[in-house]
């Protein structure tokens, strides 16, 4: 039994596992099976494969949801931008999953406690366990609360493309002349940083700052698209 | 409203669509919707988008617990060979959702109604559509008719590494020296095969055939893995 683990869940989340072995199961790495030949273990890669297919399933279902009017290539890259291993190993640690992982010696020693690769598995681990244990209602309400306000933080705003939202604003009622333009660069040539402005026939819309011509592009864009009241997301 | 398609679910599969907007959506193409813009219609591609999830969801979910054995690597790639194009375009057809397909002119012309990722696009909307009206258990239910079945009839099986599986199952309790030999060449040169034996510590285990050396041995891998009893799926 990995100690403090349970009581952690039902401290933090409210979560009272009913199967205290799914949950060894899914905090166990393969390198701690392996030096405890004896104790018939078994490590989290089953459950993760499960616990994968229903984070796919419920940050489908939620985006599908609470964004009706959004395109399906859209979702899909939202999706890809929430459902990867940046983000789910950001929120094990936020979950102090990674303390509570049986670990080999030799993986301890070579720091994969912190490796995000090793926090995403047992993320999706987790919820795998989650799954199996109580459904996917409790699943759903978990990750309510630890990784769909993230969309409403920005965690994801970096995924979104205003250049394409705001020339699908401006062009709904018939075409329109879109072009982007260097206003100014600043800072030294180690820290550039280009201010670009949008107009549409020839009427500027906004402005923005970015590292790259791009980026200043998709700022520009972002900040036209405020004036107008939408935003890429919605 | 698509003619026939609701009487045809509950006729072939007992299934009672309460909302037929969902329905219709499911079997539209994009290039109906733009022929007839003032129906106002939607297509696809956003329902696709969440029956594709849940797909993966009920597909793992069976095979995690079918399989309690089986490990990650394999589950996922049986999964691969269940969830993808070239299954679900034969389950698409083999349920005649081809026939209530909306199509525009262009579209039909060229003969997309056949075409295999059309088919495979509508095989998931319809799930998604399913899911939506009825719930997961209503889709699992489905499934058992249509997917699962599949399994036992052999239609994955070409995606089972009898070679492996054999190895494991002679090497569970010690080495064991595996050895694949070529015993005969068949046919003529454009339709050669090689009749492959393989032998376990000097000793025949079993004899199969295939159009390349590496066919002839998963065919006398799995030959041998018959000899005990096992198969490479169980």
């Amino acid at each position: 039994m990995i100690i403090g683990l349970a009581q952690h869940l039902k401290q933090d989340f409210g979560i009272d596992f009913h199967e205290q072995s799914l949950l060894d199961e899914a905090f166990t790495h393969a390198s701690y099976v392996n030096e405890h030949p004896k104790q018939n273990l078994k490590y989290y890669e089953r459950i993760e494969f499960l616990g994968d297919a229903v984070m796919q399933l419920c940050v489908s279902e939620y985006l599908f949801k609470r964004y009706p009017g959004m395109p399906e290539g859209k979702l899909s890259r939202l999706r890809a931008a929430m459902v990867c291993e940046d983000s789910f190993s950001k929120f094990a640690k936020e979950c102090h999953f990674d303390e509570y992982i049986r670990l080999g010696k030799g993986e301890e020693k070579s720091d994969a406690r912190q490796r995000p690769s090793l926090l995403c598995d047992i993320f999706e681990s987790f919820i795998g366990a989650l799954y199996l244990d109580q459904g996917k209602d409790e699943v759903v309400s978990f990750i309510s609360k630890v990784v769909f306000p993230k969309l409403d933080l920005g965690w994801f705003d970096h995924f979104f493309d205003h250049k394409t939202a705001l020339q699908e604003y401006l062009q709904q009622d018939g075409e329109c002349q879109i072009d982007y333009k260097l206003v100014a660069q600043e800072g030294p040539d180690n820290e550039r940083r280009y201010r670009m402005a949008v107009f549409a026939n020839g009427e500027e819309l906004g402005q923005g700052t970015g590292y790259s011509k791009k980026a200043g592009e998709q700022a520009a864009a972002a900040q036209a698209l405020k004036k107008f009241g939408q935003a890429a997301t919605k």
